[in-house]
């Protein structure tokens, strides 16, 4: 059993590609927790931005997180109806290309790829801030922490989405009961006392009005907890990934995290205003966050209080999976129309595309590394991608239904869907332009040069590669065979034997001097064995016998000499392939790396590197022990 | 100009050799620091051991030090023999060999590699302790300091060793001429007074004697003492770096080298003995190093103090360099005769030993690590390598001189140079043998047995591949051709022409579903164009049209369809080997390797690795960009 079967499992045949698709009960966990956790900064963020409105802001919260679900309600229904249109992936890439052309394609697919990967460094680094805040021990470890997080998402997403989603499961359905608790022991409360509950632990008293009520704060302050819907679209990117049908599993998966969430917004919104809870500054002593002020006053301080606090932090710190479920995804399709890698489209050893998820995790560790684990000034870049994306979906689905009969009640779900994301798009530009914003701006267009300048190299590949007409068939002499030798031995017996097999022309070449100016050579001996037990018999036989060339290597590399041979050779033998054959003892064990000094190996690659079309290298493969086929795998079990 | 061009120089041709070799300008530098820098450690060792003498110990010191100058003196005789009987190597692993035997040899050797690498790790640390002493706010830096040295000594051995000899001739001449100042200033004062000098910054005060004096204290202070001389069989380990005539430079480079040694070691002892200086506790506060009270006795504490400790400082940080020309060349000879891995024996671009260099960096660098840059405590097992060597190198020239007619007087003095190494080995052994010479005493054997399986690895090679007999010509037919082909295009036609030029029979293989289940597959597209396109006409032509095969690739591995395919293909060609024949777009650009998959030396590898014997590869490069030959490098002048 090797190392990689014990990181990532055993490798997976094609066949078994139906058997590693998600259901609703993993599909919820492996995509939803991007959705999910936003609950838990989604409202912060809103009240943080009404802060200055002191305890007034209360009154106000209500005006901003309804239009929010108004949005919710209006991006539910349009990618209800985005994945009923495009069952096999509904993602923004594929909708806006198909619909609005390849540009529209790859500003969603640039937006897309930025915003996973922000929301893998931001998601892993916002959780591990609160685990922090609840543990202070732990500040020295910021950064371990969030690389070691990294590392485990990405070795589960490396053995398969679905793992991941087994994974996450307990997790996932453990806040959702918590809060579910919560919610609904804070509304009976609320409505026994007419709306004025008592908090067990109060939440911090709230100051006066610094300023006041002003459009603007609102509008920034609904920008602000507009971060609450990205993930939505998740489940749209990753329709590849559901079981058959994926229609009814993707809207059922849908549907579970629209309706979670939604009713968690709605019951932070109204439990906040009945119990009073404002924001508080993060920068101050003291600070709590407004999730803790509301499970201290409706839990206490008490076992279930900790636990619960746990679930939302343990779902904050692997909200990232959702990129690792949607990116390498994405990329793939981005791939297969040949504006990334090739390499991203191929699936790995456990059917998943393990490119993708690499890239990923390289990215956002980078991210983490560079911004010390704390990645709080990477979050005002973050909205704009999400809400971009959201707007070029609602948009393709607008003109995919404009020209489909009978779809008008689709097509103004849509519109509504369109306006309304493409407003709230520009109000998070507008607002958070300053602080960061401009950056995303900035680097979609590089992105989608890179992503244009890819697709140019496999253009210009494919009009190189692609043949003019059919074979045409000339009757070519065998090509000229040069030997690569280093001594009269049964490596080149064997290599020679193939070597006058396949031509009438053989050479074989010996390099002297390899090792330096001192190398002993037996070069006198070596001629006169060959004159005895090669060229002799071969003249006996009847066949030209192969000539020795003894080549200096002034500079100790051997192709140089070899090329220069075949310069001169050239002309001899016009129009002729030249063939140089390569002896090679194959090293099965690990010691025999120190032990040779690659020769064989670095010639092959330099004389392919430099030597031109008319040459070909031929690898003769010599073994010392029995050969492992490594046909000998387990087939595996058919589910 | 590339990084390597830049770091390490030019290239060189072999016929550069000569213009690449050391005079003793360059050679005392080069090999003599390790002898020159124990001048600053051996007395001070010595002094350590007498210590419980207290004032007593300078009585006792002339005993010590005058059998240590006797000691060197027969070394001296001795190794300007050995030089002399053999000029192109007369180190101690080729003089036990060739009159000891091999497995003299091996022991000689493998105490030299191991005192080697110690040399280094143990001189670098001890410069930097010196260093951080005088300026203790170096103290954090230790190990990078250390890393930094080591890194910088290996970039300049790795330029070449007369490289290394300018650069450090300012640090060694500079020693050199300060300690003559010291030296002459200090006995020229001593005479005026009668012997008895006014110290300018006197010297710590020493106490009454703790215990009395006794033959034990002597030996164990002679064993420390000796440190002292290790470094002198450098020179005839290294006479392949030496200018033509070899003797006669290696004759002026050991006399320079012991001559300065004698003159200090005498100097030293005479001058601690004069101004009262005895060794001070080390782990006591004001600790100062004789040579340091000895300075401040005769120069004060003015510029010329500090200028002198910095040189005999940068003298033990750089005296690694002499591990740095003898290890390479000991390797090197080592591994001709097979007991180290080829590579060792091959000179790099520089015509040095690059191998060698890197395994003594990578070994030093490893011990620096491991114990932080603080290696007092790998002391004790450094002096037994040493006079190992001392002693086999000796006993090896008494055997060779007895052989050898009318050289009576040269049999005396090896004689007595190797009962004398040998009897200071012994006392070397007893006295430290607790303090860790045990350690090399139970590695030596290990390294041993590893030289020995290593040759025997080789041993079996060479059984494995000799030819029994003179080449059998069999008119064998052409092999089985299998063309890898991915689509049909110009790479595939290339490599068909070839194909068809080779054998008659050719089976073009392509593998569906290589990228996964989902891959978009063109098979039937395929199949029409190759049934329109090279069937057709090379039906048309008379000639076997060559079949496509699809292989499915359940595993996306390419290699194990082809060897299940060559598998089933073996029985209906009995005999004839099957070539496996693979079109590569040479990556000519560095982007180039992100853009494509690998596939073709993924495959390429798999075969040669799991194919058997029968199986040969055959590499047809396809190139998007003009050709570099690589040959265009400028000629080097001549010198």
């Amino acid at each position: 059993m090797s190392l990689l079967d014990i990181l990532l499992g055993r490798r997976l045949a094609n066949r078994e590609y139906e058997t590693r698709k998600l259901g609703v009960l993993e599909g919820v966990p492996a995509m939803g927790l991007d959705g999910l956790g936003s609950s838990a900064y989604g409202p912060e963020a809103a009240l943080t931005v009404l802060m200055p409105l002191g305890a007034g802001s209360l009154d106000y919260i209500g005006w901003v997180m309804a239009p929010i679900l108004v949005l919710l309600a209006i991006l539910f229904a349009s990618y209800w109806q985005t994945i009923r249109a495009y069952p096999s992936n509904g993602g923004a890439y594929v909708v806006a290309k198909e619909n609005m052309g390849r540009d529209a394609g790859l500003l969603a697919a640039g937006a897309l790829m930025i915003d996973y990967v922000l929301n893998v460094a931001v998601g892993i680094s916002a959780g591990v801030a609160a685990l922090v805040s609840l543990l202070p021990g732990l500040h020295p470890y910021i950064l371990p922490l969030c690389l070691g997080i990294l590392a485990l998402l990405t070795l589960l997403n490396l053995r398969g989405t679905i793992e991941a989603g087994w994974f996450l499961a307990l997790p996932t359905y453990g806040f959702i009961a918590c809060f579910a608790i919560v919610l609904a022991l804070g509304v009976y409360r609320a409505m026994l006392s007419g709306g004025n509950p008592a908090a067990i632990v109060p939440p911090a008293a709230l100051p006066q009005a610094g300023v006041a009520f002003g459009l603007w704060l609102v509008l920034r302050a609904f920008a602000a907890g507009c971060t609450a819907m990205t993930g939505v679209e998740a489940v749209s990117n990753s329709m590849s990934a559901f079981r058959d049908p994926p229609v009814v599993h993707g809207h059922r998966t849908l549907a579970a995290i629209v309706a979670i969430l939604a009713v968690l917004l709605a019951g932070i919104a109204y439990l906040t205003a009945v119990y009073r809870i404002g924001a508080l500054d993060q920068t101050q002593d003291g600070y709590r966050s407004v999730l803790a002020q509301l499970f201290g006053a409706v839990l206490g301080q008490g076992v279930w209080y900790q636990l619960s606090l746990g679930c939302v932090i343990c779902v904050l710190v692997f909200s990232a999976n959702t990129s690792f479920v949607g990116f390498p995804r994405l990329c793939r399709m981005v791939a297969e129309d040949g504006f990334l890698p090739k390499p991203f489209a191929m699936a790995g050893r456990r059917l998943v595309f393990s490119v993708g998820i690499l890239y990923l995790a390289g990215a956002a560790g980078l991210l983490l590394l560079v911004f010390s684990g704390i990645t709080d000034r990477l979050i005002p870049l973050f909205a704009i991608g999400a809400f971009l994306t959201f707007t070029l979906s609602q948009t393709g689905m607008v003109m995919h239904w404009r020209r489909t009969e009978g779809a008008r009640l689709n097509f103004w779900i849509n519109t509504i869907g369109a306006a309304a994301t493409g407003a709230a798009l520009l109000v998070i530009v507008v607002a958070k332009f300053g602080e960061g914003a401009w950056i995303t701006i900035l680097i979609i267009p590089c992105v989608i040069a890179l992503l244009k300048s890819i697709q140019h190299y496999y253009r210009e590949l494919q009009a190189q590669l692609r043949p003019p007409e059919p074979l045409k068939i000339e009757r070519s002499e065998p090509p000229v065979v040069l030997v690569a030798t280093e001594d009269w031995n049964r490596l080149t017996e064997q290599a020679l034997r193939l070597a006058l097999a396949l031509s009438p022309d053989v050479i074989a070449i010996h390099l002297s001097h390899l090792s330096g100016p001192e190398a002993v050579e037996h070069d006198d001996g070596l001629r006169r064995r060959w004159a005895d037990e090669v060229e002799a018999p071969t003249a006996a036989a009847g066949l030209v016998p192969p000539r020795l060339l003894l080549l200096p290597a002034q500079y100790r590399a051997m192709h140089e000499p070899v090329l220069k041979l075949v310069q001169e050779l050239q002309p001899r033998f016009e129009g002729r392939r030249i063939a140089v054959l390569i002896p090679e003892i194959v090293k099965q064990r690990w010691y025999q790396h120190f032990l040779h000094a690659r020769r064989a190996r670095h010639l092959r690659a330099q004389l392919l590197r430099h030597g031109g079309t008319r040459l070909t290298v031929i690898s003769v493969p010599w073994y010392l022990d029995a050969v492992q086929t490594g046909l000998e795998d387990p087939a595996p079990p058919a589910r």
